[in-house]
């Protein structure tokens, strides 16, 4: 069942993705879900092994819980909003008792339920349940075939322990667990701190295959002893450009909307303004909240760290933050405001005829806007700036909040004379410290030493099998095709017959074949009548990591060994050929 | 994580339901759908691997579909409306983009349309896929545990042949894989004949556990030769009590409208009367059927068979098919019927003033019905019946077709001597010939030798992999709990520590835990501390094969060993009891 394309299909637009459908791996069923034919069921069945080899190593136990989830657990987490209306991934439906029915992205809730009902005593703890599964994203933009698709296997582990100490304990060793499977998929991957986002909990890493098609931006030290996600990473923002002490007062900046062309306008620093932006944050209870951000002209804001303060501050879950646009303040029936010239002084009676949004906005402004003490900013009237303006004149000062994005040559935390580097990379696995979250919400508890109810502790621990399996090829491949590391090539060798028509090489190959097999080594004959080209090239594309062909020297008991990843090539007796195989193949395995 | 439960969950109301809850193996998450706790996932794990062994061995190929399906195939081969309109059993759901999606129950369509992609030529064929994955039942009833669930675990295959006689023989083949899968998991199966309802095809045979608790009623002949589902079973009717004949008159029955009061108001036989039953069919098309049935007085309607022929008599596939009642009259906006007196006569003119119904009834004749030149019918008015009524007097005749359900009791068709028996199965494995119902439908073909283009010849296979680990139980357990066959037993041997406190038997008891763990053996350490009574208790309610007792005589280095099954005791030398359990167990797997 080898079926290869010859050209690269159209809509793929990263290497990994082009040659899993090249080689016949994987085929488009609707938008962003695939079926996984033969051979790719055999890299993913090699995972899934090394996979539960180290979880089952460290003491876990497997289990397999529902896909199908009631929405009752859901909703006392708090999640079941914000995971099914505005922007949530979770697919749902109504049965035929009109139950609502959420299709399981992660299962928090409903291993919780579980474990109140198994849990009862100290005397179980510490444990750890996983399951190997498919889960479901309805994604916003599915895309580059595995890697973000609304269908995916994934590794799950939840543990439960009596206190914070021991849930560390386990997310260390988990730490382990992931290099020891990372290292046996032959993938090389970095851990990074991450954004907890929607699943919450004290601390969070990621686990990044690096590789220029990544979706994930990293920055790390070049000391290699901080890297981060961007959407979590700190560093010191460089030293603004003083503005000296002046007389407040209003200016007319005809046009200089934007930063640059004030800048440029005024013959000013961009850190020497005060950017302003609105922006609206809609909750799960269906709150509208415009919020007023200030930050120093020449950064950015994080928007991961600027919606987790804002859910932290609005007290909600958010289902939506979006930018406010002349568009919507129009939509509310508000007046028109004077975007590009907004300062952080903007009064909230801008506000007063709003139909749906609360009347008054939640002003936040970064460390590095509070940082600077003399500042240009926004008049609140189009064509005019206010010069020379101080945070102490402001009637109400905003909240300081950390809401900057680190980025590429920032200063590091950990060392100022460290600078941050920018790469990309695949997120292949994350662990979480829940906490109690989910056990406080659920009411999970056990009884402690003492007889005393107290809340478990948690921790998640998840791998992205399908998308491991391709982001490997992003790693291992060639202009030839997919070089597989061994431990999850679909097969270890691949004996082609470069002529069916001659029995020789036909019985040769045969025996090569069996013998092979009796070894326990995973191996495939490539007896297909089709040119001997053909077939050298369809294994090369598929990326079996030794090919054996026998040819013309057959009789004389003679092959070819060729390995994929270096093209080296040997003639070999038969026999010495089998025997190499053997040994490197096992070596690979211990 | 053993987790037993002393008193009985309310809501279980079969044996093997009741002690998988009891034993920790699973547990309820929401109506019709569990969570598999780590025992379980142990013995769907092994039958899983029994499964994969036998089916690769066969030369079939694992891959693996997707669960979400675009409607596009399934209203291609015209099965959407059935599966997801009335009493339709596909779950479904609208995406972001605002497609249409269900959860597949069953992946004919799915699997057409990839083999459409990937099989061109008949160089290609005979090949097998098969997957083995959670699916998707909106069960109208959900109960009995696993038996039927709305999430349950299925292995599913799909072969692909170039003609007929090449499907015939993998089907044979096949059925053999089957008796090899169900003799290694342990489990008393029997073929049945079956109707190859929704799925559709040629010829389609059921594997049945028997078990008094069954479903599924199966009708089979003493002598062996003959086994089918009552849906689908064949027999000989009864020689009807011939009426003589006389002149057709009708006769006053006050309140005789059952069978058995008109026989007894008149003296005659049932099997002398004709008996008229009202229904309608609702297609997926939304038109609305009433049919006229006749059968003889002393048989009844096989429903399922009732259902291909109204099918296939209107030509669309049926969303519902019900009895047409006084309420459903009213509702349609009719006159009265007269119920309990209606004829085979009865004229369409009833039908004038429907709403929605077609204006006229598809007529249609049991065999039986037809067979008798003289009978008593309906006479279509309250209290009144038709007596030496006879079909050549009607003006229109019925079509005559088999819609009559064997019973127990009734002759053979294969040898009038023997009789048909019944007695309960639980479907766990059901084999299709598919023939080329979906691949005309979805254009799945290939180039034949002569180059020409014809569809696939296609066969699919089916295993309840999680109903058959529920099934085995039925036929296996006892008044102390579970007794697992070997081969799929979460494990092989569990080793109790009777008492924790002594250490002679702690270091006994680990030391052979670890000695049998090296042999590759499925081996439990009860070191919980507990009553020994309480573990002794628990090892049998969970079902362990053999039991190893290490208690007051592990000083001189002695256990007890406890067959499950037999409740057999042997006290043995520690090493001896080793080697015992080693050929035992070695024994079982080859």
């Amino acid at each position: 069942m080898l079926v290869t394309l010859r050209d690269c299909p159209a809509d793929a637009e990263i290497i990994s993705h082009q040659l899993l459908l090249r080689g016949g791996y994987i085929r488009r069923v609707t938008s962003g879900v695939y079926a996984y034919l033969p051979l790719m069921w055999r890299v993913l069945n090699k995972i899934t092994k090394i996979v539960q080899e180290e979880m089952d190593a460290a003491g876990c136990l497997q289990t397999l819980l529902p896909q199908l989830h009631p929405s009752e657990p859901w909703k006392k987490s708090g999640r079941w909003q914000g995971y099914t209306a505005g922007e949530g991934i979770m697919f749902h439906l109504i049965d035929r008792q009109q139950r609502e029915l959420g299709l399981g992205p992660t299962h928090e809730e409903v291993i919780t339920t579980i474990a109140k009902d198994l849990i009862k005593s100290y005397k179980q703890l510490p444990i750890t349940l996983y399951q190997i599964q498919t889960k479901f994203r309805d994604e916003i933009r599915p895309r580059f075939g595995l890697m973000r698709s609304r269908e995916f296997i994934m590794k799950d582990a939840y543990s439960f322990h009596i206190h914070e100490t021991d849930l560390r304990e386990t997310y260390k060793n988990m730490h382990n667990v992931y290099k020891n499977i990372f290292k046996r998929c032959g993938v090389d991957v970095v851990g990074v701190d991450a954004d907890s986002g929607s699943i919450g909990g004290a601390s969070s890493l990621e686990f990044m295959v690096t590789a220029d098609s990544g979706e994930d931006l990293i920055l790390t030290s070049s000391d290699g002893l901080y890297s981060a996600n961007q959407e979590k990473a700190i560093s010191i923002p460089s030293d603004p450009n003083t503005l000296s002490k002046g007389d407040s007062k209003i200016i007319n900046t005809p046009n200089a909307s934007s930063i640059q062309d004030l800048c440029k306008q005024q013959n000013i620093y961009s850190d020497q303004i005060v950017k302003v932006i609105l922006m609206l944050a809609e909750t799960d209870e269906k709150k509208k909240q415009p919020l007023l951000i200030s930050i120093r002209g020449d950064q950015l804001i994080n928007e991961v760290k600027l919606k987790n303060v804002a859910t932290n501050k609005i007290g909600k879950s958010l289902v939506n933050l979006e930018k406010i646009t002349p568009q919507l303040v129009e939509e509310e029936g508000l007046g028109e405001f004077p975007f590009g010239f907004i300062g952080p002084d903007l009064d909230d009676s801008i506000l007063k005829n709003a139909k749906t949004w609360e009347p008054n906005f939640l002003r936040l402004a970064d460390e590095t806007a509070l940082g600077i003490n003399v500042f240009v900013s926004g008049a609140n009237k189009i064509d005019f700036h206010h010069a020379y303006m101080e945070w102490k004149a402001l009637s109400r000062l905003p909240e300081k909040v950390d809401i900057r994005a680190a980025k590429d040559g920032d200063r590091c935390v950990h060392d100022p004379n460290e600078k941050l580097k920018q790469c990309r990379g695949i997120e292949v696995g994350h662990i979480f410290q829940l906490g109690t979250k989910y056990s406080e919400a659920l009411e999970a508890s056990f009884t402690n030493e003492k007889g005393v109810q107290e809340p478990l502790w948690m921790g998640c621990y998840g791998i992205g099998v399908s998308r491991l399996a391709q982001a490997s090829i992003e790693q291992h491949h060639d202009q030839f095709g997919i070089s597989w590391p061994i431990s999850i090539a679909p097969f270890e060798v691949i004996v082609v017959i470069a002529n069916l028509k001659d029995d020789v090489q036909v019985k040769l190959a045969e025996k090569i074949y069996m013998d092979l097999k009796m070894e326990s080594i995973d191996v495939l004959l490539d007896d297909r009548d089709e040119r001997a080209g053909v077939k050298f090239k369809d294994a090369d594309l598929i990326g079996i990591p030794f090919k054996l062909i026998v040819g013309r020297d057959a009789a004389e008991n003679k092959v070819e060994l060729v390995t994929r990843s270096s093209q080296n090539k040997e003639t070999l007796n038969a026999d010495e050929a089998k025997k190499i195989l053997s040994n490197k193949i096992f070596a690979n395995k211990t």
